[in-house]
Parts: structure tokens; sequence; C-alpha cells
């Protein structure tokens, strides 16, 4: 087994900027992870290729992104046991992203999807590490830093705002 | 080709009772189907292939029922060239029937789904009709007399409303 | 019989700009088709008689696109037998899309619209040359070559990505 | 012109429990009505007669009742100048009756509907017996008793209230 | 009796632009109208006064527009038995338009409001006017020729599209 | 000034079983109240007179709960500087309970109501007791304790669900 | 006790500008107030502390407003027994502010939150001035004149339209 | 660390009945959990002490349900880098659902909680059991077995209503 152990994908290409985040994150986290376009509207026989030798490719999780009418997360859900992370995108032309949350979210009992917040794949990524950090100590920790660094930075926001006082931040 | 003309497919055998008026309205009006269970979530493998043979099996058009997140319809006119109607179905989990109704109508461009009202399988029934009517003057007269049928009995219900008054049609 | 087999109809002029696509996909199939103004507020008689002519002019599908309040294709599933697509339209009065999805959506039993996405005039045109279709083989191979090109366009982008990287993407 | 001065009309006779408040409050006003079944998609011919013949029947105002996807409001304003007051009506298949509500609220510009409340039948009586009062000061008088006995009955509830205390009120 | 016959108020004088439309209408029907600010929520005394002398200074209809939280139609209505056609108006604050809708809309039975759709003063003077129609057939003969105004600009609308062509029409 | 700390006030008497979560958490706190029907929309002028005398009753604290279209708990603050509290009240007719949620909550700026939850009378109640305690050491060690015992029973679940397994929870 | 009566809370120094209302109208009512970042998100060891110590410090009312999932209004009030008013902000990833809206209101029985409307931090202020003047009669005078000034602007600009016109009140 | 893999942990001891199906899947594929109460609201000094033991005691992954506002999955994200499955439940007094789902979902940045569909508890226990199954192949197989049951159970179904028809399934 010598794939990455995160499968990014989305159903378009249109989705690449929304996800962009969650790279960034992985690899802050030094996990090994590929980005690609899986369409289970336009490629389905793709899309279940992708599915059925994602495990023995060496993938873990599979995080996948799409906006209005997202069927991509769910589909791979039920094509693998690998857990599946869904992203709902906002897109022109969805409504209000009701209809990318909802088709997401909402996968009846057997075929679970792991969903995260309307556009946001930097936590589909940290949820990522958490899930591998339960067998890496080591990741466990990056994520423990990671998160005392937001504490930190809440922290230093706070002496920012006493010391400037809270009208010279909007300078 | 010998099978029926359209296929009448859920997700789930719970969609049965949801779905049954679709195959009323089609023996009416003596158009071939089949019914059966076609599930994304639980069988996506029956699912390619359902999709696969069903032009080469003869059938011309598929009405598909889900509930909750309704991938079934979407995936099956992914899969197919065929015109695929969606009836969303609202079941006791569903969010009041909208993850049924978006997740089956805002298909991406290029894969059309024919949506129909929450648990309209009559009207997917009729509107299937009306599609082989496009070619089948028989057909197209049967529906022109269904029309009349609806129509004329308003005629009566306004007739017995007059003559027995509004307050007697409670009895 | 000499109309054209597809009407193309819009309840405003200003819904022009939505309804374009419908017109260049059903070229694209060799469909032909009409595009005109029909307005079941603004019109109601002209309404009436373009529903009960168009038939008899060899119309055989109606597509019907709306804003806001929807009204028009489903009063003319209620005036002609021949299957009616709905395009709901976002206009800049309508409360998020809701009004014109919902008017159009939720027809009662005994009157089908098949509805398509909010502003999917696109997906209405595929449809309609999927429901001329099940009686054209013709049709129905070109229909198979448009699918198969979308899922050509998906490998090209994903070998893209790969080849150049999808940071690379984003220029 | 010897017809009454509201018609009260229904899309379906299944509307009738929701309606019939707005019969018994126009009785106890003493204006004359009539209430009977119009409807827009079973019967739309019908409809296009009603509404043409109406004002010169002598009608001067339309109480239009629907449920689901409610078209018959508007269409009424669409084929006649009177005032044109909607109720929407909140049905079994309806979704939570938003459909009903954005179909009859949501009318473009030039053709008005007076919208009133989810099942509020009773409310679109009173709001034809204020119209009528403009030139009827007879009727005014009457709707100002009206008022003044709902303020009495406010009055007296306070005051039982008082007397026996909250706890008793629910004995 | 010697004030006009409707008033247009507004919640707040940032109203002004959104309930434009309904004095134009109402000037070109030569319909007496004053237009002024009655705030619910900032002067509620004096609004208690408009309402109590409202029809002692002739007013025959109020129209009532207010963004947000608009309690301004719904209160005149509690306070005066003439018609209130009430505006819901989409300010920046508001969600969606909702609150504003809702807030007009779903009146306790005995207290009606004539609701239009969101924005749409225009719908409100056109309705105002057919209410002072039902006893005035001069005003009922220039709805009308308003009426058929719509209709010819449709069809003119048609005819252009079809001499130049639909493409042509984006020029 | 003799009256009580909090008027508890209500739009309806059908409001009575809501809003007696209310009176039962103030009796407790031992905090004085008084409980009526003050109707926005059929007893206006005693509601302007009830808003206008309260401060010089002694009432501290207004708590309004009004289901529907809730103009109750808005216009109270409008006709005094009393904090008001709003309880929406979900209603047969209402939506779902959003109309009496937006027309509470989304007051403008200028006119405060502090809103709870849906049916949350006991919140409000608390709420109040909570106001007054900001003034009143006695009341704040009362709301300490409170606090204190809904730990306390949250332990004793703990402790019983561990003891008795959470199969046995369900006798 | 020497800390300020007042403390403005907010999840996240990017909720500042939304904020900045709550401070502006505490000063003109000479309320003393801190303003601070207190995250539940992400600093939330720091905001235990800060409930903790919150009535200690003399702080009578915490001011809360976050955006997003809005937890920082009820886990404060979980925290502490002073009442706590929460501030729903709109930001660009929220779904058109439903969450953050129902992530502050709908708090369970035992543990309000004084809601106010959607970016409404002048509200959140002017209520914080209310419930302290319950215990102070120089602030309610103050809250008396601020209405006054209301009411006075409204009659004002009442009079500028009069005077103007309402068409040049648009220049 | 002796603790077991999972703690399935609810609001309140009124959420166990939809929580139960996910202790009997962890159950079915042999995977140690604990289930008990921990309220976010009610004692949060509980929470943040049973967070911070969490990883300590062996803890892998928790599984936090809460209906109506739901503060608890998110800040037991807060408070550890575990992985936190978030299970929304409808409750009576819940707007619909849409309160609880929303109060998971849309976690801010850098705080993740996977959120699986309303009430679906079930999910919650097959996705936590993927989480392990990525580095415990024996969990991965039963996951696959338990898949294929899904699909035998479908086609079983396709059968029985093939040969029984699907009139007599509904018997």
């Amino acid at each position: 087994k010598q794939g990455p152990s995160i499968g990014v994908v989305m159903e378009c290409d249109s989705d690449l900027t929304a996800m962009e985040e969650a790279a960034n994150i992985l690899r802050r986290f030094d996990v090994s992870f590929e980005m690609t376009v899986v369409s289970a509207h336009k490629a389905p026989t793709r899309m279940y290729a992708y599915a059925q030798l994602a495990a023995e490719r060496g993938i873990k999780i599979i995080i996948a992104g799409a906006s209005g009418v997202a069927h991509l997360p769910g589909m791979l859900s039920a094509l693998t046991t690998l857990p599946v992370i869904g992203v709902p995108i906002k897109s022109s032309n969805s409504i209000d992203g009701w209809d990318s949350v909802l088709s997401i979210l909402q996968m009846p009992n057997g075929v679970p999807v792991a969903t995260v917040a309307l556009n946001a794949s930097k936590n589909a990524g940290i949820l990522a590490a958490a899930i591998l950090s339960t067998a890496d100590d080591n990741l466990s920790n990056k994520l423990a830093d990671y998160k005392k660094g937001m504490e930190d930075e809440v922290v230093s926001k706070v002496n920012r705002l006493k010391e400037e006082g809270w009208k010279n931040s909007f300078d």
C-alpha cells in the first residue's frame, strides 16, 4: 500500500478554491494526501472505481466536497467502508447552500457521512488528522499544539485590544 | 427488447406505499411497468447494473422515489440517458421533506431529473404517460380523457354543492 | 403539423437570459424549437390559446420558465396533455428563489410539471431531448455522445490537475 | 346585476372546511355571497368563464382559497380587475404550508392578490366586509361593533382571570 | 371629510424608496393620497392618533410598509376598521425578508391585513384602486385599461422577439 | 408603588398554558408578579394604558407571550422603557413557530425585546429573576442555588445510569 | 467590586465591527463597560475563568456576540447567574444568519439567554441599560429621554416630508 | 489507559432513546464504549473535566448527542483534540430540528464536529467504528460484512417483491 493517507476529492474543478484549505492544513500536519476530481454525476464509473480501489491503495479517509445537489460524499460512503468526510459547498446556483448541506448531511442509517460546516474544508482536514491521531500519538501532539496556537492567538488579541483600546483596532 | 416501458424503482421497500399510486395510474393507462427496489446507498453495484441494462431491456423511462437524502434519481440520471422522473418522499426522519426535495431537484447542469411534488408518485405516473404519448396518439387520447374526467368531477361537485348547499356537503 | 417540436416559453422577456441555455442545447441536439413570451399573469387569454393550439401545431413538449410566483408551467399543464417542463428562475424580488421553486414543483395530483433545478434551463433542454429520444434512436445516440463528452472532460481535468499540480490550476 | 357581492371560491371541495369561516363571518355581516368550487388546475376553462363573468354578475370581490401550489387566486386576479383575496390553506401534502403561502403572496407587479394568513378564511371575510364598507357606512358600523365585541371579550377574560385566578382558568 | 382617499404610510423614512411606486401608480389612477411616516416602534402615540383619526379625515384605505419586524400594518388594522394593505420590505438587516413577510401576513383572526409581495408597493397601489373601484365604475374602467395595456405590452414583446429573433433581444 | 415586580402578560387566554411555567418559576424565587391578558390586536387601547401605567404601578419587568404574528412584546417595548422579555409561542395555525419567533426577535434598533426560545416561558421567568438579582443579592443566591440544583440533578442521573445501566433506564 | 457594570464580549475580533454599537450606546448612557474577546471555541478555559470571575469583579450583565454556530452566549449563561444578552452576528460563512440566531435563541429551560435581533448590538446595549434602570431612576430617565428623542426625530421627518414633499426627499 | 474506546455522551437523559442505537451498533462491532450524561448547559464543570480526562482515560472518539440548541458536541471539540461526532436530536420544543442541526454542524474553522443526520445515532456508531478501522483490519472486515449484509437484504427484498408481487408486500 503506497498511496497517500487521505483522498481529497471534489465533484468539479470549480470546487477547487473551496477545497484548497483542506490541502493546506493536511500539509501543515504532514499528512500525505492526493487531490483530484471524482464526479458522481459526470463520471460515475470513475467514481465507482475510485471508491473500490481506495482502501487497496492505502487511502484511509476520503474528504469529498460538492456543491448544489451533492451526491459525491454519500455515494463514496455507499461504495467503501472508509470514513468519508463531506464538505458542503455554496455555489452561485445553489439555494443558499441548503441543497448542498441537506444532501450531504441527511444520509440514511447504515451509510454515514461525517459532515462539516458549509465551505469548511479546513475543518475537514483537521478532522481527518484527528481521525488518524487515534492511532498516532505524534499527530495527536501536533493537534494539541495547533489548538494551543489558537488559544495563544486569542490571548494576544485580547492583550492588543486592551493595550490599544478597541477603537484603534479598527485601524 | 421485451422489458416493460417504465421502471418504477425505489430506494427502500418502506417507500412502497408512497410509490403505489404510480403503479395504479400506469395500469389505468395500460402502460407496462415493473416495480422494484434499487438502492443507491445499500446496493450501489446493483444500481449500476440496473441503470446500464435499462435501455437495453426496453425501458424507456425510469421513475425513482426516495426519502431523506435521495441520491437514487440523480445517480440513475448520471448512469443512463433515459428520462428519469424523481419522486421526493417525506419520511419520519426527514427534515419536513426539504432534504428529499432539494437532493432530487437541484441537479447540476448536464444531468437532469424531472422532479415532481413531495409524495406525488401519481403525478410521476401521469408524466411518464405524457412522455410516451409524444409518440403514441392512443395514449395521448387516454390522457385527454383523464383530464376530461377531472373536469367533469369538478363540475359534478359544483352542482352537488349548489343543490345541497355547502352546509350539507360536510355530511 | 408543421410547428417546432419544443415550445420554449417564458412569463416575461426579462427571463430571456435565464432561458437562453435551453435554446443553445436544443440547437446542439438539432431539435426544432420556438422561443416566445407566454404570460399567465399579464396575457392569460393568449396563454390559454397557446396551450390549446400547441399539440395541433405539432409541439410535443413545452418548456416554461418563470420567476417569483411562477404559475405559467402549472397552468400550461392544466390546459394541455403535453409534458410540461418547469424552470424556476431566481429574480431580484423573489425570496431566494423559494417562491419560484415551490410554486412550480408542488403541483396537485392529476396535473404534473417536470421541475428542474433553479435557473437550470439547460437541464430542461436536455430533459426535452431525452423525452423525444424515447422514440428516436438517433437522438438517443446524441445524448449518449453528450454524456460521454462530459465524462471525457472530467478525465482531462483530472489529468491536467495531476500534471500541473493543483496549485497551478488557480492560474 | 343580481349576483351576490362576494364570490367565495376554492380550488377543491376538500378546501371546504378551511373556507367555511369566510361564509360564517360574511353571513354575520349580512353580506351576500356565493360559495363554489373553481379549479385552476382541473377545470381551467370554467375558471376563465367564472372570472370573466364575475363583474357582470355583480360580484365585487373574490375570495379564493387553495392549498399546495395555489394558482387560483393569482389567475383570478390576472383574469379580472376585481380585488382578489387569497387564502393559503395547509394541506397534508404541502411543505408546512410554505408552498401555498408563497404561491399566493409573491405575485408580480401589476397583478395583486390581497393575501391573508395560513387558513385565515375568517380574516378574508372580514377584509371583504372592510372593502365593501369603504362605500357603505352601515357595514362600517357593523365592523366597528365587531371590533368592540372583540375588545369586550378580552376585558371579560381579564376580569375572569382576576376573579378566579389563573390556576382555575385551566378547569 | 376632506382628506385624501388613501394613506400611504411607512415605519421609517428609509422605506421611502420602496414605497414610491405606490404613489406613482395611485397618481396614474388619479386617486388622491397622502404619504407620511407613521412609526409603530418609535412614535406609537402618533400611530395611535393617526389610526383613530383616519376614517374621520376621509381616508378609506391605508397602505402601510415596513421592513424587519413589521408591526405597523397589523397595529393599524387593530386600531381602525379601514382595510389595511401591508407591504413587506426587505432591508439589509432583515433575515432575507422572511421576518417582514411573516410579521405582516400571519395576523390572527379578527384583525386582517391584505398582504402583498415583498417590496410590491406598486401592487399595493393597484389593490387600493381595485378596492375603491368596487364603488367607482370610472376607476374600474381605468383598471381595465391598465390591464389591457399590460397585455398589449406582452404582445408587442412577442412580436419583437419574433421579428428580431431572440438572439437580437439581448442587444 | 405597590404593584408586583413582574407583569406576565399574554396576547390571548389560549396562551395561558404556555405561560404557566413563568408563573411557577417566579413563585419559586418569591418574586411578586401579576398575570393577565393584554392584547395588542384585540384591545390595543388597554395595551397602551397597561404599558403607560406599568412603571408607575411599580412593575420593573414585563414578560409578554404571543403566538402567530406576535406584536405584543415589541409594542410594549415601544410604549415603555422597562425591559421587555418576549416569549414566542407555537400555536396550531402558526407556520412552525417561525412567524412568532421572527416577529418578536427582529426588533429595529432603539426598541429591544429580550427574546427567549419558542415556548420557553420558564426561561423568561428565570431571566426576569436574573435581571432583578443585579440589585438583589438574596435573589442572586437563590439563582445560584437553582443552578446548583440542576447540576446535582445531572450528577444523580449520571450515577443512576452507571448503577442501573442504561438499559434499565428505559423502565 | 471595581470592574465595569457590563462585560461586552465577542467570540472573535472579527466580530468587533458588529459589536461597536453596543459600546457607543452604553457610553451615551454613561454605563461603564469593558470590551474584550472571550472565545468559547478557541480559548474555552479563558471563557470558563471569565464567567466565574465576572460577578466577583462587579460585572452585572454580560453582552455576548458571536457569528456562525454561536455557543458563547449560552455557555456564559451556563457558567454564571448573571443575565446574558446574546447578539447573533451574520458572517460570510453563515447560512444567512439562521445558524447564529438559532444557536443563541433556542436555549433549554433553566439556562436563558436574552436574544436580540441579528447584528443588533445597539439593542443589546439599550437592553442592558434598561436592566440596570430597574434599580437606577437616573438611568431610567435617560432611557425615557432617548425614547423621546426617537419620537422627535420621527416628527421632524414627518414635517420635512410634508414641507418638501416626498419627491424632494430623494435628493 | 483502561477506559472504553468510545464515549457516548448526551446533554440530557431524555436523549437516551435517541442515542440507544449508537450503543447497539457499537456492541455489534465489539467496540468498547461507555454511555453517560455530560451536560454543557446544566453541569459545565463536569463537561470540562470529562473532556480533559477523556484521552488520558483511553477514549479515542466521543459521540455527543443533544437536542434544541446543541452546544455539547462543539464544546467537547473545543476542549479536546479527539474526533467528536455530533448527533442532532429532534425534540418537541425544537424548531423542526433545524436548531439542533445548525448548532452542531456550523462550527468555525479550527474546531470540527463530524455531524451526522438528525437522530442518526446509529450512523454515529458506524462512523466511530469506521474511524477505529483505519488502524484495525479486523474491524474493517466487520464493516465490510455489515455492508454486505445490507446489500443482501436489498436483494432478498427485491426477490420477495418479484415472487409475491408488490401488492402482496403490503400484507
